[in-house]
């Protein structure tokens, strides 16, 4: 058992398939949806999409035996999963971002190395967050506190960690508002 | 600004109220239902019934424009939030709990003291928690993995922190499949 398992049919029934690596549209291996899915080793993130486009859904150790169970409940209620790739991490303790709410990392700026389920009492308030420069290791983000809503899967290993304005980490760009962060790990 | 503002329509508007202790029941204020809210000052719980029954709900600082974004997307969609009151939380580095696989503190059991995503990348497995012990702190148990579904409050300050069986930490009763926890911080 070492990567993702996917199911046609929520709680693990129907057909399936076992992936170690990428997938970038599991539509091409016959599947009409992913309705439940297992994840062995990890992390993964999934997107709504072919292409990894589209909403974000990170995918840890663990069951999964319903569509609510990645979705976070975003607004607009998609049951889509069609595509899906590994990310890499750091050592938790490595992990670093800024936030800057300015874009192109201008304006106020706000340094993290921890999880925070509500920046809003870590001091960053109400404002937008306009650009984010990774560091080190992957994160992600919520729209609403406490790890909820939509989800941006933030990774120093992708556009080299720089995201200049809200549409390069929110492909949906639905918000710019950020209310909890966390780091990915293994 | 030092409790939790509720409006009874979406994205706070309409009928509202500021709260600076619990509520028990808030249709006692004339309130049909609550769409909306901000913590000012927190963490509070929230539940889905009058006098602190049915699901619960953290509320960290921060916004909640609907009920989304507090309900964490459980399996039964309700949209009640009929009653709320304060946690006391600990020094998140003194927050310490213990899992166990077997009713009233038997069994294999596994100690924790910080946040866990995925509770079986830690080892913990597939097994379900049958009962718990809270030796410090305030805690919020998810139902999936990353910290999403059905959400279970734990507190020292409840029940002296001993949850016997299921039922005692799981109103609801739904599920003893708990697969990821964390601490709850000011």
């Amino acid at each position: 058992a070492a990567g993702i398992i996917v199911w046609e049919e929520e709680n693990f029934q129907g057909k399936r398939h076992e992936f170690l690596m990428e997938c970038p549209n599991i539509t091409d291996r016959g599947f009409r949806k992913v309705r439940s899915l297992k994840v062995e080793s990890g992390p993964w993130v999934g997107f709504e999409y072919p292409d990894y486009q589209g909403q974000q859904f990170i995918l840890e150790r663990g069951d999964y035996p319903r569509w609510e169970a990645w979705s976070g409940n975003s607004g607009s209620r998609t049951e889509h999963l069609l595509s899906f790739r590994t990310i890499r991490c750091a050592n938790l303790k490595d992990s670093r971002m800024t936030l800057y709410d300015a874009e192109n990392f201008e304006g106020y700026k706000f340094e993290l190395s921890d999880d925070y389920p509500s920046l809003q009492a870590m001091g960053w308030g109400n404002k937008e967050v306009a650009s984010i420069k990774v560091h080190s290791g992957a994160w992600v983000a919520y729209q609403y506190p406490g790890y909820q809503g939509y989800q941006y899967i933030l990774e120093r290993d992708r556009h080299n960690g720089e995201y200049r304005k809200c549409s390069e980490y929110s492909a949906q760009a639905h918000t710019s508002k950020i209310q909890s962060i966390r780091r990915i790990q293994h």
